[in-house]
């Protein structure tokens, strides 16, 4: 049994030596990649790395019986495919709590008021004047829409700060982390009663433009929007328009639609608004740590012939 | 029975109303204050509205049992004193849960690098650089300097995120929201386990430069430090030293030394640093609401002659 593994990240490697031992062949860079790949039994790699080459290298074996990524996303893969019988993983639920903690806290912020203060810090300004539109979870309602592992985690963190959570999920079917349920086909009804709303789903064509200009012209006047899902979920000149012209209070945005967000581009100069650069995962050897989690156990299942778990091809 | 008060917010003055009824008198002005006041049993009354001619005005009653604040702050009572036998009481803990969420949003907001991206968006940049210094509560400890409802709140909360909660409290006794309770003589030990340390304590002789450049130095290079006690609980040159060596990760300041903190003060352009101007309290309404709710219990009793709750003098 090969299992060859290809991550710059030191932490993941020491993790999977320990579990694979002397089944583990660690390639160093691409060439021993494609050198080890037509004799490996499964191959390990994040998706940042797997490049055009590697794709069709995997394409190409014959043995190959599992690629586990070492992220959430797996577009690559799809791109080039993998043969007849090869089973792809990702890495699961490990990044939901530090991308449901960077949603958390991205509403905070625009809650409280940072990203005008960091504005009057610049300048040098003690500026209370934005006092009067500060707000807080609590006694409020928290529209969470997606209600999967980071929806979860971001209903869970909310509730703690005494939100009123409603989830929206296609199923509808009830949580004990909400307050209540709904459909997308709810959202109108629901839209005009949110004080913050996370967006917390994957992008198709039934999200794409989800919150445009009708449902922004729904919304409260206080309202926080919150993006960690992806940028064209929102549709960008319409929220650049309601920060524009102060009819929502705020957001916070991890992706943007472009992305990155090019120089110049409106949304930068938007009040009220913090940007951050799609990082919402990134919490230091943490996140290596709950990947390593989720890889070295579908490392152990694979060696003992056990079904695999979070896979997404296959 | 006569109750005066005196605040111009309107969610408190029909709360009053409703409580109090015929027994209230609504002062619109110091010239109203000064009017009634001698026949008043009771005056309620913001601190911030607490002049001097108010004080003296206030010491010279001869009816007056009671004074109920609305906010946490007395200063300004003391300073005039009260008629012997006049009790003063507070807003209790009404401010406790904004300034906690306010504390642990400032916390967030420096771990997750909001300040350097939100100079990096001034700029629009897309400058994903600092990914590398993020991180989370989890699994991380969060030393809370004061264990009183503010410092309590914040426990209940930064554990929520998943953080290993250390209470520093005078009387060390066990609480349920921390995992350590220390006392203030164990701090030297503690401070090189901190990955947060929030201030919540009352500014005193004790307390005073309680965070300076030898704590400091006891530190760890990513620790963020939360201050929404009193500006003087820290040493901000040595702090400033600090944030411009990066020998810290970062700090978040509701309260500055000097505050305001001064035009051209070199805390303004210090790096990894969010100010905000002494607002931690704010929320709107529902601060309010929770101001409110303590003045009117207290009403409430003492027009039925029972013992007043949060008192600070008498």
């Amino acid at each position: 049994m090969q299992i060859v593994s290809f991550t710059p990240n030191q932490i993941i490697q020491d993790r999977l030596a320990e579990t694979l031992g002397s089944a583990l062949v660690v390639a160093g860079d691409e060439a021993s990649v494609f050198k080890a790949l037509p004799a490996a039994d499964g191959f390990i790699i994040a998706v940042q790395d797997y490049s055009d080459q590697i794709g069709r290298a995997v394409a190409a074996t014959e043995r190959l019986k599992w690629v586990q990524l070492l992220s959430a996303g797996f577009d690559r893969v799809q791109k080039h495919g993998v043969p007849q019988g090869t089973i792809v993983t990702n890495a699961g639920d490990a990044l939901s709590p530090s991308v449901a903690t960077h949603a958390v806290s991205l509403a905070l912020a625009v809650q409280r008021g940072f990203p005008a203060m960091a504005q009057a810090q610049a300048r040098g300004e003690w500026a209370r004047d934005m006092q009067p539109r500060m707000t807080t979870p609590a006694e409020a309602t928290c529209l969470i829409v997606g209600f999967g592992s980071i929806g979860r985690e971001v209903a869970r963190l909310m509730r703690a700060f005494g939100a009123h959570i409603v989830g929206v999920s296609r199923s509808g079917a009830a949580s004990s982390l909400a307050d209540e349920i709904i459909t997308p086909a709810q959202l109108p009804d629901y839209l005009p009663k949110a004080d913050t709303i996370v967006l917390a789903v994957p992008l198709d064509d039934s999200t794409r433009g989800l919150i445009s200009q009708k449902e922004l012209s729904l919304c409260k006047k206080s309202v926080v929007i919150v993006n960690i899902a992806r940028g064209a979920v929102i549709d960008t000149n319409a929220l650049a328009d309601a920060l524009e012209a102060g009819t929502i209070g705020g957001a916070g945005l991890d992706v943007t639609d472009p992305e990155p967000l090019t120089p110049g581009h409106r949304l930068w100069k938007a009040p009220n608004l913090l940007i951050s650069p799609h990082v919402a995962a990134a919490c230091g050897p943490l996140l290596y740590k709950r990947i390593a989690d989720v890889a070295c156990a579908n490392a152990g299942r694979f060696m003992r012939g056990e079904a695999l778990q979070n896979v997404v091809i296959g």
